[in-house]
C-alpha cells in the first residue's frame, strides 16, 4: 500500500482528552475518530487490526468445533421479557421504539436471542453438544464512556453459547472454551491470564475473567507468579476430549488467581509466599460462564435426553472484547514513541521508507520490494511520499509497524539498504534480496 | 464440515408467510431466521454465503484503489441536522434517544459521517482522490417489511464515498465504479445490467443502478436487448485511466436501459427496433451517484485547490446490497428443487453424502475425499448422518451445492462413486481420485 494513495491521518499532537496510552496513540496514529460519545469510526489502520484479531477468534473458534452464525445487532423485546431481563438489564441496555410503536434494543449480549434460534430448531440430545457464536457489534449505554474504545458505547466482540444436554457436557464446553481462548489470546501475542471472577447480570456458577497486566486496567488483580510462567504455546489439545481439556484448565486454575470481586485475602496469604504474592491492575478481554438453565427454563428450551425425558439445556456463554483488545494489546506493548505490535496483529508487518522518492533507482528498489513482499502475502505499507526523513521515521514508530525497510541512493550504491526491527530497536545492513528472505521465510506469520 | 456437527436447521415445509422464491428457500435450507419483523439472524450456511459476496466486494473495490475504513452503526443526529436531512429523511431513519438524552441515528446511509471525517483531516488537493468505503449493517425502517432479506430493515450493506477536488475528476471516480460494480457482479456469476435512475434522497445529477432481473423484482425496468450481450469478463482496465474506465461506462450506457423512474416511452420506441425492446422487472443491487457539492458545502468540507483557492470537495456515493445480493442470486438461480448457487459464492463448493454410514470403508473413502479437498481450500459440506438416502439427496438439492459426491458400498466395489452437478443434472461416475483432480484442477474457485 502507498502511503500517498493511502488513508492515514496521524497526528502530531497529543490529543488533550486522551488520558490513557492506547487512547492516545489509536487516535495519534490515525486509528479511530470518534463519531460521538463512546461511539468510533475505525480509520483504515485501525480497521486492518481489528480484522487481523478477527480472524485469529475465528480461526481457533473453528479449530474447537464451534459454529459460527450472525445475529442481528437489534433485538426485540419480549425475549428479554420472557427471560426477566429486560427490567433487570438496567439502563446500560439501549431501548428503542420503532415506527410501529415496537419495542427493540441494541443488543449488549444475545443470550435471549441464541436461545430462541435453539428453541426453535433443536429437539433431541442427538443433536448436542452444540456450540455456536458470532461477531458482531453491541452496545452499552456506559454513562461516562472514556478511554477511547476501552470503554466504548458501541463494540465488537464474539460471544458464544453452548447448549449441552447435562452438567457434565457443559462444563466440557467451559474447559475447551478456557483453553480455545488461552489459545487465541497467546496467537496474538498477548498474556492474558484467566482468573476466578463473579458472574454478574449474566448469572450462574462458574466464571473466569481473561485480564491482560496493565498500569490503565480498570480491574485490582491478585495472583501467584507462577502463572505468568504458564504457556500453551504449541501444546496440542484434543477438543473433544474432556480430560485433556480438564488438565490445560486445572494447570492454569490451581495458581491463584482472582479479580478483586472473588479475591480472598487470607487465602492469598496462607496459600502463597510471600515472593510469589502479585498484586497488579488488570484489563478484561474475556470472560466465559457456566449458567446451567438460567436462561433455558424461563424460555423453555427442552430437549429429549437418551431416556426420553424432557430436560432444560444446560447453557453456557463467553465473551471475547474484540474492539477492546486492540486497546489492551496498545497497553501492553508501546513505548514513548509508540505502538510496538505483536506481529501477529500488526496491520503491516513491513513498511518500507524511500529516503529519495525523485531517485529513479531509490523507486525501483522500493516498488521491487514491495511487489515482492505482497506476493509473499505480506503487503508492506510503502511511504512513498515527500515528507522529511524524520517525519517518515517518526510515523513508521507511531504506528507500530514491526519491520522498517529504509532504501536510500547512498546505500545502494554499495547494493544496501537498511532493516530495523520496531521491538528490538536493533538495525542491519544488508541487501533486498537478504531482507525478503528475512521477512518471508524465517517468519511464520499467516495472512 | 460433518453434517452431524453442524447446524442445519432445514424445514421440509413451506413457510407459510413466505411470498417469494428467495424468502421461502433461506428459510427451508436454514440459512435465516426472523428474529422480529424485518430483522434476521444469519444462519451458518447463509452467514458463509454472506462472508463469500463481501470478500468479493472488498477484493473488487481495492483492486479500484479504495480504501476500507468502519464507521459505527450509531451516528449522531447533529451531522444529520448540519446537513438537512435529519428532517428530509423521514420515518424510514430510526431515530433514538440514549440515557443522557443524546439523539442519534441508526445509519441508514453515511454521506454526513463520512464527510466529518474527511474535513477534519484532508485540506488540500495533494490528498485526492480519495474513495473511502465500508461493509457495515445499516438500518431503514420499512413499514412494510417483506420478501425475508430483501426488503429487511437491518441489512448490509457497501457504501463508499468518492472525494475529488473538481467535477471532471468526480466524473471519472463515477466511471470508476461503474467499472468496478460490473467487475462485482460479474465475479458473483451474477447478471447485473446498469440502469439510469433517479438519485432519490441522496441527490445528485447521475446515478445508475444495478438491476438483476428476476419476476419478483420491484421495479419495473426498460431496456435494449443488446446489453444482454455485454460482458466485461476478462477485460482488463486501469483503473486510473479515465479514457479506459470512460470507454467501458460509453459501452454499457449506450443501449437504452431505464427503471420505470426515468423512463421515456417516446425515446423507448424511437430508438430501438420493436425486436430489441425488452419490458421485465427487476431487482435493485446497487447503486451509484455524483452529487457534487451537495454535502460538502452545508458541512464546510473544503480543500485547497492547485491555484490555492478554498473550493468544495465534489462527492459521490456507491451502494451494493451485500445481503440483498443473497436474495437477489437465488431469485435468479433457483428450480423447484431449491437453491442452484453460482460457484463463486456457494456456501459449500461440493457436498458428500455417505450412503453407508455403518460401513467402515465409506467412512475411510468420504474422510479422505473430505481431507483432499480440505487440503486444496475447498471444505467440503459432508452428510454423515444416518438419514435415508432420498432425504439426503432432497437436503443437498435444496441447499444448492453445485457438486454432489455419492459414496456407497456398492460403487466402491468397483472402486467407484458418483459425481453429480446441481445446475447441469448430469452425473458421471468416477474413481475418487479422477473427482478430486476434476472439483480441484478444472476449478479456478478461489478460497
Amino acid at each position: 500500500m502507498r502511503l500517498s494513495r493511502y488513508f492515514l491521518p496521524v497526528l502530531r499532537e497529543t490529543p488533550a482528552d486522551a488520558q490513557i496510552a492506547s487512547h492516545r496513540l489509536m487516535l495519534r496514529a490515525g486509528m479511530i475518530q470518534q463519531a460521538s460519545a463512546g461511539i468510533y469510526s475505525w480509520m483504515p489502520l485501525g480497521l486492518r487490526v481489528l480484522k487481523r484479531l478477527e480472524q485469529i477468534v475465528h480461526e481457533e473458534q473453528m479449530a474447537a468445533g464451534h459454529i459460527p452464525l450472525l445475529m442481528p445487532t437489534l433485538q426485540p423485546a419480549s425475549l428479554w421479557q420472557e427471560s426477566g431481563r429486560y427490567d433487570d438489564y438496567g439502563q446500560e441496555m439501549l431501548r428503542i421504539t420503532d415506527r410501529q410503536e415496537r419495542r427493540l434494543v441494541y443488543g449488549p449480549t444475545n443470550e435471549e436471542l441464541i436461545t430462541d434460534i435453539f428453541r426453535r430448531h433443536v429437539n433431541s440430545y442427538r443433536d448436542l453438544p452444540l456450540t455456536l457464536y458470532h461477531i458482531q457489534w453491541k452496545f452499552r449505554d456506559e454513562i461516562r464512556p472514556r478511554f477511547g474504545i476501552m470503554r466504548g458505547r458501541e463494540f465488537l466482540m464474539k460471544d458464544g453459547y453452548n447448549f449441552d444436554v447435562d452438567k457434565d457436557s457443559a462444563l466440557h464446553a467451559y474447559n475447551r472454551h478456557m483453553v480455545s481462548y488461552l489459545n487465541t489470546y497467546e496467537k496474538m501475542g498477548l498474556k492474558a491470564i484467566p482468573m476466578r471472577a463473579s458472574a454478574g447480570p449474566i448469572g450462574g456458577t462458574h466464571s473466569h475473567e481473561f485480564l491482560v497486566l496493565a498500569e490503565t486496567g480498570e480491574s485490582e488483580v491478585y495472583f501467584d507468579n507462577d502463572i505468568l510462567e504458564l504457556t500453551e504455546s504449541d501444546h496440542k489439545v484434543d477438543f473433544d476430549n474432556p480430560q485433556e481439556c480438564a488438565e490445560v484448565v486445572k494447570r492454569w486454575t490451581t495458581p491463584y488467581a482472582r479479580t478483586d470481586e472473588t479475591h480472598d485475602p487470607v487465602e492469598f496469604k496462607s496459600q502463597i509466599s510471600h515472593s510469589s504474592r502479585r498484586q497488579s491492575r488488570g484489563i478484561e478481554v474475556g470472560q466465559i460462564f457456566y449458567f446451567g438453565t438460567k436462561y433455558s427454563e424461563p424460555m423453555n428450551a427442552f430437549v429429549t435426553n437418551a431416556d426420553g425425558d424432557r430436560v432444560p439445556v444446560h447453557m453456557g456463554s463467553h465473551g471475547i472484547g474484540v474492539s477492546r483488545l486492540v486497546g489492551a494489546i496498545i497497553e501492553a506493548n508501546h513505548d514513548d514513541r509508540g505502538i510496538i505490535w505483536p506481529e501477529p496483529v500488526a496491520p503491516f508487518l513491513v513498511g518500507i521508507i524511500n529516503l529519495a522518492p525523485k531517485d529513479k533507482k531509490t523507486n525501483d528498489v522500493c516498488d521491487d520490494l514491495s511487489r515482492r513482499l505482497s506476493a509473499f502475502g505480506k503487503e508492506p505499507l510503502y511511504d512513498d511520499t515527500h515528507d522529511r526523513a524524520g517525519s517518515k521515521f517518526a510515523t513508521m514508530d507511531l504506528i507500530g509497524i514491526p519491520w522498517r525497510l529504509t532504501v536510500g541512493p547512498r546505500g545502494l550504491i554499495k547494493g544496501e539498504i537498511e532493516m530495523s526491527h520496531r521491538r528490538g530497536g536493533q538495525t542491519i545492513i544488508c541487501s533486498p534480496d537478504e531482507a525478503i528472505n528475512r521477512l518471508c521465510r524465517g517468519n511464520g506469520r499467516r495472512e
